[in-house]
């Protein structure tokens, strides 16, 4: 269940080369299942599973409160923890397995895939009155750096970091896949009995997706901050939904994509907040 | 089918903000289907949507060359170009549904979840006699660069390129997704009928996971180049495989992982070669 591996490696400066031993993040498959019925393999960092697999569920629409899971175990019948199981509580619908359409008929063709991907959320971030000021929101992605426990010695880990309005971090995990990342944050959240996440700020260490803004919205976030550029249907579905959704986020300049009113332009030694000026 | 979109944003610099319009990675879902039967659906940068289709099916081990395939075509009833149909052709097999062992019992647990990710090669980049100086791998990154057309307009495009093993680059995609971009380059070649790319090189923008390492032993590509870290499952395949994998390629240096019999030291300026030295 390590998070890192070290690996003998070759390492190459110039026409110099050197044998050293590296750390790697750790990837392994989970196959996360429900009622003992496999639901899907993820490819993830081992640890936090049970945050990943119940975080999954959020996402999926499946779990919105921790009663409603019964129990979680790994299935350890062979030492590894790859296969994690989770029992629904009585009444709690159990997901439908990922299986599409069958047809060969197109009268539906992009509206039933887009169905496909598409979540339902039991709460909306649009009506959360959560303010931001410019000034917490530009130290978010040093305190997530400084707060990834893993990174700095493999390199190769996306994190994601939940965080108050005030710019306090409430918790941070580290993932090989940026989803799952954010599945240990939500499902955390969860089983700490905290959805949804109405105040909260949500940075990741790399780009948004359209599936991390449907994240968010799953676990009630009103604001997603990350470091690199947001997709198209990234933009789209925030704005549908009323996230805040901001990118580049570095050093003291960031785009803001949708949801801007939550913005508060502040400096960061005298305190004071303007209202964000249309130039 | 625009691989970028304009919108307007709040661009943010300390305490001054202004609007602007901005380009904008698209991602919209593309549901692959065979013979009318929907297998998945991928976020992905539309484009290059037939090679994509192909080149997933590649890495499932559904195609090894054109001839495998019959048709393909979008289902353009509601004018989106969001679904698309493979038909292959007679004789070969359709890969099987995403879905997973559904028994509560956990006799095989590890087990039967490794193998529900890994798939088998028609080829093997063991004995693939390709020798790469180093020279040419410092390139790369910047001619991956400058061949994307889209990733300096919105920075968030992974980028895939094959390359000959003097640099010569082959083939060069983009995407949202890492894997997207890798499977239209490997469904690029298959349609090319160019599999299995024995002597090629297969440098991406980001990371290695063994997603694309599989994807690289599955287009018979025997040298994977990231510009990133590589994860401990992505070396553990390569090494199985014989496939050489380098990564943290940056500047004048870079980690070799595995298969480095394949890696010539060799200065840019005076072409000797030296053998690499164990240190």
């Amino acid at each position: 269940m390590s998070r890192t591996k070290k690996r003998q490696i070759l390492h190459v400066k110039a026409h110099v080369s050197t044998r050293r031993r590296d750390s790697l993040a750790a990837e392994e498959p989970l196959e996360i299942r429900v009622g003992g019925q496999a639901l899907t393999v993820t490819m993830r960092t081992p640890g936090d599973d049970f945050d990943l697999a119940a975080g999954f569920l959020v996402s999926e629409g499946t779990l919105a409160s921790s009663e409603d899971i019964s129990t979680m175990r790994h299935c350890a019948d062979l030492e590894t923890y790859n296969v994690l199981d989770v029992r629904l509580a009585p009444g709690v619908e159990a997901p439908e397995a990922r299986n599409f359409s069958t047809t060969s008929s197109c009268g539906v063709c992009g509206k039933a895939s887009l169905e496909a991907v598409r979540t339902v959320a039991r709460w909306s971030a649009r009506d959360d009155p959560a303010r931001i000021g410019s000034h917490v929101l530009r130290e978010l992605p040093d305190r997530l750096r400084s707060a990834q426990r893993v990174f700095d010695r493999t390199g190769g880990l996306h994190a994601a970091g939940l965080f108050s309005l005030e710019g306090e971090a409430l918790c941070v995990r580290e993932d090989v896949g940026r989803h799952n990342a954010v599945d240990k944050l939500v499902g955390w959240a969860l089983r700490e009995d905290r959805l949804p996440l109405s105040g909260t700020v949500l940075m990741v260490s790399g780009r948004a997706s359209f599936e991390l803004v449907q994240k968010a919205v799953m676990a009630g976030i009103p604001v997603l901050a990350a470091v690199s550029a947001p997709s198209s249907l990234a933009v789209e579905l925030a704005a549908e939904e009323g996230l805040t959704l901001i990118g580049f986020l570095r050093g003291d300049s960031m785009n803001v994509y949708s949801g801007e009113h939550r913005l508060t332009l502040t400096g960061s030694g005298h305190g004071s907040a303007r209202a964000a000026t249309s130039g």
